[in-house]
């Protein structure tokens, strides 16, 4: 039987962090991570794609502001499906040409996706994920005036410490769930959820509407992979191997974790809020909502880490 | 029999020449153009939407060059798709909203879509659609040494009078159209071809690119009524019906035209070039290509129109 493997790509599969983000970079990371994504549909596998969309977000964000004077900014609603528009192309396209030149006619297509999130998530009232351009004191007070943004300090020192913070609220479901599903019962890729969806709640009267969010990609991608009965969960990020005690001096690698080891460590406070925390939850979710196994690895080690032989797996 | 309708939105169902362009205007827009479509859905019609990106590209694009320093700009292919994110997002989530205000559960989804044109296209040598900003006379000098931009004068008189002109190549084929056919079939409500598709060429290998172009959004969305069967093509526009002699003294409303006559009228001249033009061309193939009936009309008269009250009727 076929294996259904929903794999999620972080930030630098598309735009690395000491570039400035030209179309000719991001095609280029991007090549290289199809390569991987490509070995893996070869290996037999159903693949569903999920990725980041922080670079992206955060240079659309500066071009709003640069130009606010003269065009009006969208929210990030709309900033989330611009760039949903912009890296499911890059994707899609390059995906389309490999699978060609390896002789497979297997279709991509990107499913613009909204996901579903509480109105009344903690989030909200305690923003927590920065966004766009890092200001000095002095322009993050003008815009906290302005815009009435929540703007916190999140560097020690400089010039600029300031940046904008969001809500990031739990992923409760996503709206276009049954789309998804029938492409690829139709033996498409599907592209979706990308930087972990587009934001919307529920009113009163049952109608969707956007909101000023950003929903973790990996929380996200965990409830694309439970609706479409993913057997895999796979986020490849920047490093091979989950750590604990990270930072510290007794650091060490993972190989391997049950559920309930993860659900222990992170209680024990063992992994960077924003950073690996999300990745582990998402993958307690995975397992405990019936999924057999999830695994946390870097891109290059993806086929490996498939295979068993590199890599953190997590498993009941 | 359920009977299969392509419609196609122009700019002024989304954002308004006399708007700025911010989220609430263009959602008011949205939400006006969604009504109608929803009557399309009751009459009891499988509807397909295709729509233009004038003017969210435009803004994009003035985006792009005010944060130049800052940010690099993204090229055509990839602000097409951008714009198929923000559009797509937009009409679908409003069309959820109502279709269920309505009580039917269609899905609705929006496919973000290549175009392939020909890298041979005439228009390629010589570019004729304006895009983005205006220009004076000096700032169009410069950017047309600095970035090889075919820069043209594009007003008569003003301040600012010239633009960048790109070319304008043929749809070719929608390299998405399995999917769109799938999603479709599975009873999805689809948004594809947004802008006229993005622009992809195919290279001496076999693989796409994507090009430096735009295309003709109701000549792509032609080319979508074809790749799904379509047995009715609406295009929906700022005017009620077509008219014969335009700007003329003798102008008239036309109720209907066959195709030999409207392949006449395009020889003779009667309609503007990169207006009215391209949507005759436009019904001219689609039913050529079989196409029972081709609607032009205005966006508040689609549902009069399709029971042959008013609009102008193309037929064979």
């Amino acid at each position: 039987m076929v294996r259904t493997i929903v794999v999620a790509l972080g930030g630098n599969a598309i735009k690395r962090a000491e570039e400035r983000g030209t179309a000719e970079e991001q095609f280029r990371n991007v090549r290289e991570t199809c390569k991987h994504i490509l070995e893996i549909i070869k290996g037999g596998y159903k693949v569903v794609i999920t990725h980041g969309n922080g670079p992206q977000a955060g240079n659309l964000l500066i071009q709003q502001e640069e130009a606010s004077e003269v065009v009006p900014p969208q929210p990030l609603d709309i900033v989330g499906a611009m760039t949903q528009g912009q890296i499911g192309y890059m994707l899609q396209q390059t995906l389309i040409n490999y699978l060609k030149e390896a002789g497979l006619n297997t279709p991509v297509v990107t499913v613009l996706t909204q996901v579903l999130v509480d109105k009344n998530d903690p989030d909200f009232h305690d923003p927590s994920k920065p966004v766009g351009p890092f200001y000095t004191e002095e322009e993050a007070r003008k815009l906290a005036k302005k815009k009435s943004y929540v703007i916190k300090k999140v560097k020690p020192v400089g010039e600029k410490m300031y940046r904008r913070v969001v809500p990031s609220p739990n992923p409760i479901a996503i709206i276009e769930r049954n789309a998804i599903r029938s492409l690829i019962d139709a033996g498409t890729i599907v592209i979706a959820c990308g930087g972990g969806g587009i934001p919307v709640m529920m009113k009163e009267d049952g109608s969707l509407e956007g909101v000023e969010a950003v929903i973790d990609k990996d929380l996200a991608g965990e409830k694309l992979a439970e609706v479409v009965g993913a057997d895999i969960f796979l986020i490849l990020t920047d490093v091979e191997k989950v750590k604990l005690n990270y930072g510290k001096l007794n650091e060490k690698d993972l190989d391997r974790m049950t559920l309930g080891e993860a659900r222990r460590y992170l209680k024990e406070g063992h992994f960077l809020p924003g950073s690996m925390k999300p990745k582990i939850v998402a993958c307690v979710r995975f397992l405990e909502s019936n999924g057999e196994k999830a695994i946390i690895t870097s891109l290059d080690k993806a086929t490996e880490a498939l295979e068993g032989k590199t890599g953190t797996l997590i498993s009941r």
